[in-house]
């Protein structure tokens, strides 16, 4: 680890980010949170992550707000049906157009304006490969963006984007987690929860992915 | 050019950013403008980029709110002064932390929403490259980001960063616009206006650039 221990870490809410959060919390970063009110249909999981940031504890959460749905593209940000029939091949609808090299640049920005060097990200490739940028040759390709595009970059003050979660599956996630002390039952998952209190579907891919992994490590625990 | 005439367009209000709207609209595109009021101390550019799309003529002008004041790092979000004693050499205190990585991650976002595929913005190295984030090196770099990050960018329908003036001169930029039937007097370039009408201060680095291009090409003519 670097001797600067400050980090800025992506946090959605969801089960990854929270898990990445009490990582980074574990390895001695004072952590500042950064979470977007992207336009996104459910405020549930900014509700979420305000309180996951609160009990794992955070030197600070800016919530950002980014209106993601002026140009539409998705099914999280326009009108469009989220599928509930099953995880399948490809991109699914649920993609967002370029989020996440818009969160990852408000991350940068706000990492050197507070001289954080690391930045974490909890994407996942295992599970979930469907997102293009959620690879980790996106992240590789925009840790390199980031060394070119800033002042602390230039000047050879190294990012480095961290995305412990890349190679994990999500047992092993939720595993890490636990072992952490994170509470899952604060997270939300879902892309299209049935009540305002953000109750999940239980039918999304995301429902589906999360709720696997739950069954798998009961099975493993019994 | 490609058979997808739609072109995204940054479109900051300044002199830099109207020629090249003006150059895209002169190539045949179809230009859906972006501007951004992203906590910048004058609202007055985003007033002169709403009458330079007016003007050239877009098809859509989308200003996009995105608050970069709330973390600061730069004379322009933050209570810092702006240079007024001439341009020197390095990172002047007026760059703003990623904020054109913000920029494009947002035009991306835009473009692949809407189905363009090029993206114009008018970075220019030549007369002042003090800022990291306008170099050529930093345009390739995001390009190739761009080209990870997307569902259109993995299918192989590549986007393509457009930044004609990078290598070009502010005298070149400018008698390159008037040939194009730009009309200046609606553009703003100052860092610091002294009126809400946007009234340049002529001592920002900005208006020195500007006036001394403004200036040269008074002389070649005369």
């Amino acid at each position: 680890m670097k001797a600067n221990k400050k980090a800025v870490v992506l946090l959605s809410g969801g089960l990854d980010s929270a898990t990445v959060l009490a990582m980074a919390s574990n390895e001695g970063y004072s952590c500042y949170a950064l979470s977007f009110e992207y336009g996104q249909r459910h405020q549930s999981e900014v509700d979420a992550a305000k309180k996951v940031a609160k009990t794992i504890g955070v030197e600070s959460h800016v919530i950002s707000k980014i209106d993601l749905s002026q140009w539409g593209g998705s099914a999280l940000t326009d009108d469009i049906n989220v599928p509930k029939d099953g995880v399948e091949d490809g991109i699914p609808v649920t993609y967002v157009p370029a989020r996440n090299t818009i969160f990852l640049s408000n991350a940068l920005a706000y990492a050197e304006a507070i001289g954080a060097r690391d930045i974490f990200i909890g994407v996942n490739a295992v599970d979930y490969s469907g997102y293009p940028d959620c690879r980790g040759e996106f992240i590789e390709a925009f840790e390199r963006l980031a060394n070119l595009a800033t002042k602390a970059g230039v000047q050879g003050d190294a990012f480095t984007i961290q995305a412990p979660l890349l190679h994990m599956t999500k047992v092993e996630i939720i595993k890490h987690g636990l072992q952490l002390g994170v509470d899952y039952s604060m997270t939300q998952s879902c892309y299209d929860p049935v009540s305002e209190a953000g109750e999940p579907c239980g039918t999304c891919d995301a429902c589906r992915l999360r709720d696997a992994a739950f069954a798998e490590l009961t099975h493993q625990d019994s």
